[in-house]
């Protein structure tokens, strides 16, 4: 009974993690579509403001679509060994990471460099998202530490654990949040009072926050709904106690 | 040792609940504030533009803090009866509801009304807020009618509990998402090209989306918490056999 139950959660995973990555890979390919077709596409440090599209798309690739991919590693692969697992979800927020850098740089090249200088972290939506990459980088830091390498004593890991869990998800919460402030924002200062005329370029804007909340809802429902957490191996003991 | 545990765990969510309530109490005063100091205060249709006002206010204290105090409630006063939890829950939900109607008035007349009729509906806020408030509506009828009054049968308000807790907890992440995206485009309408100056109406606003957020991590924090879920008492079984 207890696996007919176990395959039954993990058929219900599978069917809500099929359609909120459907959802995910949307709203990128609803970003990248906004950047080529409204905003002129992408360019470097010769076009400062062109420069500033790989903010938008870089964010939400990295602090939104792979930050949850890599939350969600444990369940989607709830089979594989927790060794595996923790190397993928090290990996994934390593990529995030990296690409939110180059995202950062982006926007903050494009304030600072000719021809027209601009003040940084002014609004409201750079002081939740610079909170959340701090986090999200200490986060990194920790967790490597405590769980991979050195990787720390096995009470010390039993109680670090709920914790980084606990600030992962606060985390990615304020991921969202920082996506829709910065949504909110860009679609003002582009289209200011053409907004209100309904135009295509704002009804897009509003699709791609509405993907993006919807992609965070479903996310976070996965996260939290405890029948979907991995149920732990025989194999993942021989693991823990081989490091400790 | 399990009562021991149980008060343990009592004593960790009152700490915590406490702290996140001063954070909620904090954002109205800071909403309450910029208001008064900042915009001159409210009015009512003699003054559409003034009668605005009450639309950030009445949402944050209905739609943040009402419904989140309300979905709170079974933890935070877990020791009383269902039935008596229950009615609070729903009096609290009423209470948010009539305060979210009244702010959404207060919204559309300052659109409608002379001196300068505006566009309605066609920001992100309005699309993500107007679904916050459909699905907010439609739990609150549907949760009345299966857990009240008249009240369906075990089975069923088994079965739909989940679903209950989990569309009542995404609902909660959309009101919080409606907030710093309402906050994000106030900001920038009002303050303009002078939010980038770091006056002190802008920082105030930061501020209030700080704590906005915050607040919101913290409340979703405690309601995902499985360690704060409420223990049922022997005597809500009797209940429930009462009304099958």
């Amino acid at each position: 009974m207890e696996a007919r139950a176990e395959h039954q959660r993990t058929k219900h995973y599978q069917s809500l993690y099929s359609f909120t990555t459907s959802i995910g890979v949307g709203l990128i390919i609803l970003v990248l579509f906004w950047i080529l077709h409204y905003r002129g596409g992408f360019a470097w440090q010769s076009h400062p403001s062109q420069e500033f599209y790989w903010h938008p798309f870089l964010m939400v690739l990295g602090m939104v679509f792979l930050y949850s991919q890599s939350i969600l590693v444990y369940r989607t692969f709830r089979h594989a060994p927790k060794t595996k697992l923790k190397i993928i979800h090290a990996s994934l927020h390593c990529l995030a990471f990296i690409l939110s850098v180059i995202g950062l740089k982006a926007v903050f090249d494009s304030h600072n460099l000719p021809p027209k200088p601009m003040a940084n972290l002014y609004s409201l939506h750079s002081w939740i998202g610079l909170i959340t990459v701090i986090i999200f980088a200490a986060q990194f830091l920790f967790g490597f530490i405590s769980f991979l390498f050195p990787g720390l004593s096995k009470s010390v890991r039993q109680a670090f654990l709920p914790v980084h869990t606990a600030i992962g998800t606060g985390g990615f919460i304020l991921a969202i949040i920082t996506t829709m402030t910065g949504l909110t924002e860009k679609v003002i200062w582009t289209l200011s009072d053409k907004y209100s005329s309904f135009e295509s370029e704002g009804i897009i804007f509003n699709f791609i926050g509405v993907f993006a909340a919807l992609y965070g809802v479903m996310v976070l429902y996965m996260v939290n709904e405890t029948d979907y957490k991995r149920v732990a191996l025989p194999e993942d003991e021989m693991a823990l106690a081989s490091s400790d």
